[in-house]
């Protein structure tokens, strides 16, 4: 038999959003490896060993992945989202670089999947229809200095933005702080969004501006989307829809 | 019967990665709409209307949609990739804002799919495991002055970069000033993709630096994916992986 290792993205929580492509991937399987709440969407079979972890322990959870490929085992390591969006496909690649030169020549595919800020504007309307930073809030990997002079840039190039991983229990101060620094940028009157659990029975959107945005707005299940100068609001009797036009002027 | 309008993502062009959401609302609908290579993807049937358009009368397809779901219908605006990035749902919204007040009553959902991007960056490894800018690179509908400021300050927060509609038949000039900025501000050895017709059996990749990039590696139909100062190549004897590790030092 020989091995296979796919990295595939199961998306925001809804099965509708899982690829073809994934789900097949899935069927064919040996092994499934990752943080216990993904796999725990995995339907058990005979022939499937199911291996779930914790978080954070990212690098242990790809050596294992790439050991039972290397052995012949069809392994698919799943994420939520897109594997490819500060999810597992980075992590199983710094393991190969670091690994066994004999594992860059295994049959590593990454399958994308529906990222959960794709999931959150499409719930809203359209706030990332014109260009956008994608920024991960989290100063676990990286110092805050980093995240603190991208969100300047961002607000300075007037893109819109779209944050992962706003706020942790651990660390919280540092959403306050983005806050702070966006109303200080951008302005009271900026839209933005707070997308929790999107596609799942769980899902709340919350559409404001950043004067009015506190930071127990957000949490790790959250999403937040910043508005451009030039994202508008459209009120209407179902719910709020935000977008971004395609137009900038002059 | 009451009508609705869905902006369905299909991805960017192999049926696998058409999510059961979207092909659920094409089973439903009476009428898809859309510019014509994307109509092509939907299979006729009875019942089903297919109104194929050419290319930039985003605007008038908006209308005619909004239009028929008024009357009853149920109608899906088909995009390629996803809806909200660079495509039609940014375009449906501006018309719902200028039409009548009753189309913001009308039932109106944005069906996220796979971006170009995204499947780009999963074939190539994970260039964009880290912090990314996503820019439109047509100034079709924004002046270049603004593109140009955004790619500096894109390159000054030493973001990763993924780039739409990099190079137009009609104005190709400015993707050569993009790599020549590019170059004079990340330097000759950062990385860049280009990624072609991905999922397609036309799927060209292409892995190189910016100093051997020359502008007719892109046309409409790439993507382009510059990494930060922190992405790296793993060569291999199967098919070069770039990617870009989540941590970055102090």
């Amino acid at each position: 038999m020989t091995g296979w290792l796919r990295i595939a993205g199961l998306g925001p929580g809804n099965d509708t959003l899982v690829t073809p492509q994934v789900t097949e991937a899935l069927a064919q399987a040996t092994d499934v490896i990752g943080y216990f709440p993904y796999v725990a969407r995995v339907a058990p079979r005979d022939g499937l060993t199911l291996h779930a972890s914790d978080n954070r322990v990212e690098l242990d959870r790809s050596r294992h992945a790439l050991e039972l490929a290397s052995h012949g085992r069809r392994v698919v390591v799943v994420s939520s989202g897109d594997p490819g969006v500060f999810a597992m496909a980075a992590a199983v690649f710094e393991t190969v670089e670091a690994g066994p030169t004999a594992w860059r020549d295994l049959d590593i595919t990454v399958l994308p999947g529906i990222t959960a800020m794709l999931a959150a504007a499409a719930r809203a309307g359209a706030p990332l229809g014109h260009d956008f930073c994608t920024i991960n809030l989290s100063d676990n990997l990286k110092p805050w200095s980093l995240i603190e002079k991208r969100l300047r840039l961002a607000a300075e190039g007037d893109f819109a933005m779209a944050f992962y991983n706003p706020r942790s229990k651990s660390r919280p101060e540092g959403f306050e702080k983005t806050l702070d620094l966006l109303r200080s940028t951008c302005g009271n009157d900026r839209l933005i969004l707070f997308a929790r659990a999107v596609s799942t029975p769980k899902e709340q959107l919350n559409v404001t501006t950043l004067g009015k945005a506190t930071p127990d707005m957000a949490d790790m299940r959250t999403v937040v989307i910043v508005g451009s100068s030039r994202t508008r609001l459209i009120e209407n009797s179902r719910n709020a829809m935000i977008y971004t036009p395609r137009f900038t002027p002059e």
